[in-house]
């Protein structure tokens, strides 16, 4: 039997999606479903791939076989194809399995030619209409399918315009058109030195080479590329008879929705013109009415409407965004699709299916884009504060974020790597500033609107911003800005609000976004059905606390270095770097300790008995130090204010540094703020030299490459007495609970490790911290280690580095950095977009886990470190835990639960279920060939 | 049958080393063979490990098997042991398979005691020479057995030499001897409670279980483990009746060379003391005879002694280091081992030894050590040229060395990875000049010895030094150095000879050191026997001279930054990186390009037919200009300099520079150098200009871990005109050889490569640049494409990157960096160090390949390459391609190749035929359990 290559939408259904494409497979399940289809039928991708196979010729018998399914179109319809009386006219679309930009997409009208043109004009009484519609032909044909450039048929349209002294395409009349289709026509001969094809059969057979065709054009191919589809899908070709909504007041074109897609309501939504062509809905001449008025104005056709809300919903189990047309009083659906919607109206919809009973939890699950549930979740300003604005902008990216001045982003880099929270406050943006935005709670400019660079990132990434501040002027030798007379320095607080776009002094309450009622149904819903667990990164009590409150499991990651950096704790952690002793260093960390200590039981009283881990000391000592600029500047300028405060025999008392240049008194200004009577010459003196001190202490211990550089493990080794330190504090912050019989069993992480002696010379000095503890307060202290993985040689010694700990915690963002010898602050600002842009890598891997290479490694590890513990617990910590398609990813190789941001737990729980759910992603990719 | 535990040497032979120890093995096949061994026994590892398993008990029997063989011992010596009229005395020492420091040595004279002293002293008639025998036994068997401290007994010999005015141990008369044992005893009472034990059995067990104990003392425990020798071994007793050569003037001692161990010659090498033990030798106080003097002094002996020359060497095949004792007349052996040996002694013996049909080929490769074939490989003067040192110091370190001055060690390495030879010269250098020495040719420094922290590091990685050139002095400020009237700047070439010590101005042509004949023989046997292949890096004219002179199969490593870097050229290269458009940047490549070319041309020519990879630009365009910091010193000068020209409205003319500051004068001076007319006023002005452009263009590309930045391949898509004009050159110049019919297909690697679409990209821009040049040409270029690895994510990519290319060469430097995490630079200036000593780390991973982390990864990428493409050329082109152990692991894995400098080339054709004859390291070690 000879190969089907063409399917009447009578025969195929919604399952056939591969052979039909999805356009096609919609077709074919409405027309099964009893809805009413301009008839048609679809040649399948099968056909496509054998033309495309053949070098553009069509497979054998596959014309043959569209001859018949035309002829079966012109009994339905009672038309003729070529038919000069009643002609037949068609649309030719693409479609493939997957929708794609690119592709060609639609060419309606095919079949009219100055016969059948005639033919139209008199069936529907309406001259001008038909020629219309041949001229749209032309110039659609003329495009897709003979690649004539477009704009020399618009340049004719806007002649005639200025000819005949009109604006619109409408106010064109029968003369005009009939003008402009004999121009249409003699341009397609020019450029094609031969006529324009008026075989009806001829054009549809061109239409069809020409989709075929457009599989393989470049953007396409870059698309499916991009999305990892494959290549010998091919399309589909869906040829329909046309329908016209513009025939007279009995017709009408529409679009309808089966919920309301902004608030998920079940209403019903949609907009309609009437006597119109979808063309003119899209063009915006008339106000479309909403659809609940064909009520009245169309009730027979509004009924049949109401039914087909109903059909699709029930049918397909999601919201529909359909298109219809009424011709002459009789409704027709062209298109039928899931409708896009707000992530509020998302959850909504999905809650209400399931109590409607249309759909069961799981599917439910399965309709909500976990993207969907990050965008519920920007933090506000809590709105018992009272909030006095000084400042305002444009509200460019929502939500509220407080933090300290800073004006570079390589010092938002710096002292977030600190552990402070700044806003990053510049005159306007720019891709080089990346790093900064990463690292900023929030954002705020001077200039720039809301597709300003700052606007566009900053909601990408879901930071607050405010933009267009047009008061705000910055003075970056004095690193201070002012709006009006306020005056913020660098290091002063300040709260901005995205949402409004105000800016205010201090630090002003915020709350975490409250998340309705059916996001937490849903959510507990993903909660039964996901196996991964979601723990949170927190490092301080508020981060404890909003990880609870959004259902974190546990503290994956508590970074212990962001406790040293609090105002009350920096000078002694100065104190500590500063030293040349150990004996020094370890005064100062006996001082560091009692503080450590309450914070540990701050988190602890948070989070109960549920798992915290905290991982020891990450990042190198310098990043406690200011840079070798600003301190060389200090220093400069210090000296400068000493040498004229002896010149001037000014021991003490207040002076106005008259005769100093500006940035000396800049300096002195804000040095002020951290010391008091700087104006005291010996004060002056002792300052002076302590600086003195960094500037050497920092100029030793710069790094070339820091993120290779001292840091993690290698600081607990070479100063054992900070880690030491820690311990201890942790220990005995522990034993307040275990005091109380709370079954509490604080886990120990260890950062940068790449090799077991590392982990084993660290365990015993742990024990002997636990022993001194234990014994000092006669308790028993359990004891749960382990390790981060996020350094290279680590997953090569998984199996012996397994046999040390308890458990694993991958650290993606530095494995990233180290799989790809690609240092995030760098690359970003460098090679990366081109990267990007250029698709040599399709993503940008410090934001979507590169599973082809990190994940490989972590597949590895996880396998050879299960191989020689079973039992070892395996978790992430890396930004990527909060991320959708990384979960899923983690979620392939066996990892036990993710770590993130507070504010992503609530997406991780759902995107985990939705792993769950899914069919597993083949581990033969990642364990195959390659 | 019960287990046997005690073995007479008569009943062992060499195989039996895991049984007895390579000791008591060594002991027995002398015996064996017939040498004349004073009898004795030795209780096997088994034993040990019996007693440690029973924690310090003796296994059931073993006492007794003891008791047995002491009895044949007497029957065969004739004495009794504990016997007061005719003594046996014994040794008594530690034997594991692998000798090992940190282990119970040796205590002599067991059996000794105040009734047995009076037996030794009549049968010897010498009661000062039993005195001194017990004296040693009290004080040795306290030590090692008994744990009393040393110092005990040393302070009391002191205190009666200075009681009785003598100097030296040997002028202590009887009485001196019987007080000191009174007091020897006295002090062992004190300190444990009880007598020494009297009783020779007891002496005996209690020896016996402190050589078993000390198996597991910490710093053997620690030797195990950095050698890898399995704790499960335990060491073997060797018990035997002493002899002694301290009896009168028929007796003897003395150590014996096979053959000379400083020049190889087959000769009677040897020392001896007449009436003298073994210690006495050592302790220097009279001067040994050679051996040959034997001949006139003991005819009959020396015929023996000649006889066991023979013996040995014919036995062992190899050069032997024996002891021998003559007690009264009689040659005893008492050890035997291979001797150390010079490397030209090394070679050789290996040679003779084969020409002597002692030994195969084979034997003679797996007899030298390969480090041994480094230390001939010494570049030194040219002889031919006239040599006028200005300046001399200590020879610290052999071989000559050329480059420009520099004056930091971070400045060494900066020149360096800009490709200039530079010598580093210093007043002293410390641990944290360490990357410098890397960085260096060769090193010069005012101040230290041979000894000095510069002579032994210079030492270690082979280069040269001259360390405490006493009248050299630096200054700093001006970045010059003085010796007597001659000044030399920074950048400005001088020589060095560590070989004599001296310092010479300006570039002296050196030569490469030339191998012996006999070095050339056995690197051609080498050569017939390895399957790795030798290759070299080399990316100058020079260094491929070298390259076929050291038998290099081809360079696997041309660095094309090293082209970029030549005074002429320079300049053009900062032009290009200066450039704002790519239309500027295109025309200074342009007029680049003739320079590459004539350098591939060069380097071909000296190649001919051989492979020759060239890698296309790798390191960060900041890296070829000045820091920030050099730059803004210019520039505040620079400023200066006008504003001072201008006040002194000087427009031209020799200026004297008066009131301007030392610094100042200094920057001047040396931009002078650079720029002739620099005191015109509108010349120096335009350089000003100039330096502040590179300042902003410096600032702007500064990275902040430039490991991890834009560099490699990264470079070649954001700048593909650079990598353009590399591969047309390159073309270019291979074409030239091709039009003459020459067989030649130069290779092209891509470093710094993480994905596919990386080389796909790059490899069209090389199609087109080929297309190009063929067309102009007429010809065809063949092209074989590759990628280094050195970045993670290409090893987790092996098998689809292996499709893209030909050939993979391992970049095992950067890769060590990735997988460790560590940056080399800052690593080894701050806790590698602590690392390595705390073992921790066993060795530096940039030095020895790191099997069990780096090497896994490089097994994967083997295999994953392999199993793709069978056919994939592998090579490794970091510096561990010359070092031995890294080369035997290479091996192991299948590389193809390896790719050295080649002055290690020599020493890897060597250390590969090692590792082609030496059982394979297990695969199941690498792709085992974990």
């Amino acid at each position: 039997m000879p190969e089907k290559y063409v399917y009447l939408f009578s025969e195929g259904e919604s399952n056939m999606k591969e052979l039909l494409g999805g356009k096609g497979a919609n077709l074919a399940e409405m027309t099964r479903i009893g809805l009413k289809i301009p008839p048609g039928f679809t040649i399948t991708t099968k056909a496509c791939n054998l033309y495309r196979e053949n070098k553009g010729k069509f497979p054998e018998g596959l014309w043959e076989e569209v001859k018949k399914n035309i002829n079966l179109l012109e009994e339905q319809t009672g038309k003729g194809f070529g038919n000069p009386e009643k002609p037949l006219l068609v649309s030719v679309r693409s479609g493939a399995a997957h929708s794609m930009p690119g592709m060609m997409d639609t060419i309606l009208n095919l079949g009219l030619n100055k016969d059948t043109l005639d033919g139209l004009a008199t069936s529907t009484g309406n001259r001008r209409f038909a020629l219309d519609c041949f001229r749209r032909l032309i110039q659609m044909f003329s495009d897709v399918v003979l690649n004539i450039e477009l704009e020399l048929f618009e340049n004719q349209l806007k002649a005639i315009k200025k000819k005949r002294e009109i604006e619109l395409d409408v106010e064109l009349d029968e003369s005009a058109l009939e003008e402009l289709v004999e121009t249409y026509l003699n341009i397609v001969e020019e450029h094609t030195g031969e006529p324009f094809p008026s075989e009806p059969d001829g054009q549809l057979e061109m239409a069809m080479k020409a989709v075929f065709d457009s599989w393989d054009n470049p953007r396409a191919k870059t698309y499916r590329e991009l999305n990892d589809i494959a290549e010998e899908l091919g399309t589909a070709v869906n040829v329909q008879a046309m329908v016209f909504g513009n025939t007279g007041s009995n017709s009408s074109t529409g679009v309808a929705f089966t919920r309301n897609p902004g608030s998920g309501t079940k209403e019903y939504y949609g907009e309609y013109l009437t006597n119109a062509q979808g063309e003119d809905v899209v063009a915006g001449i008339r106000t479309p009415k909403p659809v609940i008025e064909m009520e009245s104005e169309m009730p027979k056709q509004f009924e049949e409407l109401k039914k087909v809300y109903d059909t699709l919903e029930t049918h397909y189990k999601d919201m529909q965004d359909f298109e219809f047309t009424i011709e002459e009083g009789n409704l027709y659906i062209l298109q039928t699709r899931a409708g896009k919607r707000t992530a509020q109206a998302a959850i909504k919809i999905a809650v209400d299916m399931v109590d409607e009973r249309l759909i069961d939890k799981k599917e439910a699950i399965l309709m909500i884009d976990p993207h969907q549930i990050a965008r519920l979740l920007h933090r506000r300003l809590d709105p018992t504060e009272s909030v006095r604005p000084f400042g305002s902008g444009l509200p460019a990216s929502p939500g509220a974020a407080v933090g300290k001045a800073v004006f570079y982003a390589d010092d938002a880099v710096k002292w977030n790597d600190r552990g402070e929270d700044v806003i990053l406050v510049r005159e306007e943006t720019r891709p080089d500033d990346i790093h900064g935005f990463f690292a900023s709670q929030g954002i705020l400019t001077a200039r720039g609107g809301k597709t300003s660079h700052a606007a566009v990132v900053a909601r990408g990434m879901g930071k607050p911003c405010v933009s267009g501040c047009e008061d705000l002027v910055i003075d970056t030798n004095a690193r201070s800005f002012k709006i009006g007379e306020v005056e913020i320095c660098e290091g002063d607080c300040i709260t901005i609000d995205g949402t409004e776009g105000t800016v205010m002094e201090g630090e002003i309450a915020t709350i975490a976004p409250e998340l309705s009622a059916e996001a937490e149904r849903v959510l507990k819903w993903a909660d039964e059905i996901r196996t991964l667990g979601v723990w949170a990164n927190a490092s301080t009590p508020e981060g404890a606390k909003q990880a609870r409150k959004f259902g974190a499991e546990g503290i994956g990651l508590c970074r212990t270095e962001r406790m040293f950096n609090a105002p009350d704790r920096l000078p002694i952690v100065l104190d500590m770097i500063l030293s040349d002793t150990e004996e020094d260093r370890k005064n100062a960390l006996d001082r560091l300790m009692p503080f450590q200590r309450e914070d540990f039981i701050e988190i602890f009283n948070i989070m109960g008995e549920l798992p915290v881990v905290i991982r020891l000391l990450d990042i190198p000592l310098h990043e406690f130090l200011p840079s070798i600029e600003e301190l060389n500047m200090d220093v400069q300028n210090l000296t400068r204010f000493v040498d004229w405060l002896k010149s001037m025999k000014v021991l003490s008392g207040a002076v106005n540094m008259v005769g100093l240049p500006d940035e000396t008194q800049s300096v002195i200004h804000r040095l002020s703020k951290e010391t008091e009577m700087l104006h005291e010459q010996d004060i002056a003196q002792k300052v002076l030299e302590r600086k003195l001190t960094m500037l050497s202490k920092v100029r030793k211990m710069v790094e070339v490459n820091p993120m290779l550089g001292h840091r993690g493990v290698r600081l607990g080794i070479t100063y054992p007495e900070i880690y030491r330190m820690q311990v201890r504090a942790l220990y005995e912050a522990a034993a307040t609970f275990i005091k109380e019989g709370k079954n509490i069993e604080p886990q120990i992480m260890i950062p940068q490790v790449c090799t077991t002696d590392e982990l084993k010379w660290i365990y015993e000095q742990i024990l002997e911290e636990k022993a001194m503890v234990e014994t000092s307060q006669d308790i028993e202290i359990p004891i749960i280690f382990g390790t981060m993985i996020e350094v290279v040689r680590s997953c090569m010694r998984a199996g012996r580095i397994a046999e040390q700990v308890d458990f694993f915690s991958f650290g993606t963002n530095d494995l990233t950095q180290a799989v790809f010898s690609f240092s995030r602050e760098d690359a970003e600002n460098t090679f990366l977009p081109l990267y990007n842009e250029r698709m040599i890598l399709k993503h940008n891997p410090f934001e979507i886990l590169d599973h082809k290479g990190v994940g490989r490694l972590m597949a590895i590890t996880v396998r050879w470190g299960r191989k020689v513990k079973p039992e070892l617990k395996i978790g992430i910590c890396g930004e990527h835990g909060g991320e959708p398609s990384s979960i899923g990813f983690v979620h392939t190789i066996g990892i036990d639960y993710v770590s993130c941001s507070p504010y992503r737990v609530p997406v991780a729980r759902f995107a985990a279920a939705q792993a769950a759910l899914k069919k597993p992603e083949e581990l033969s990719l990642i364990w195959g060939t390659y």
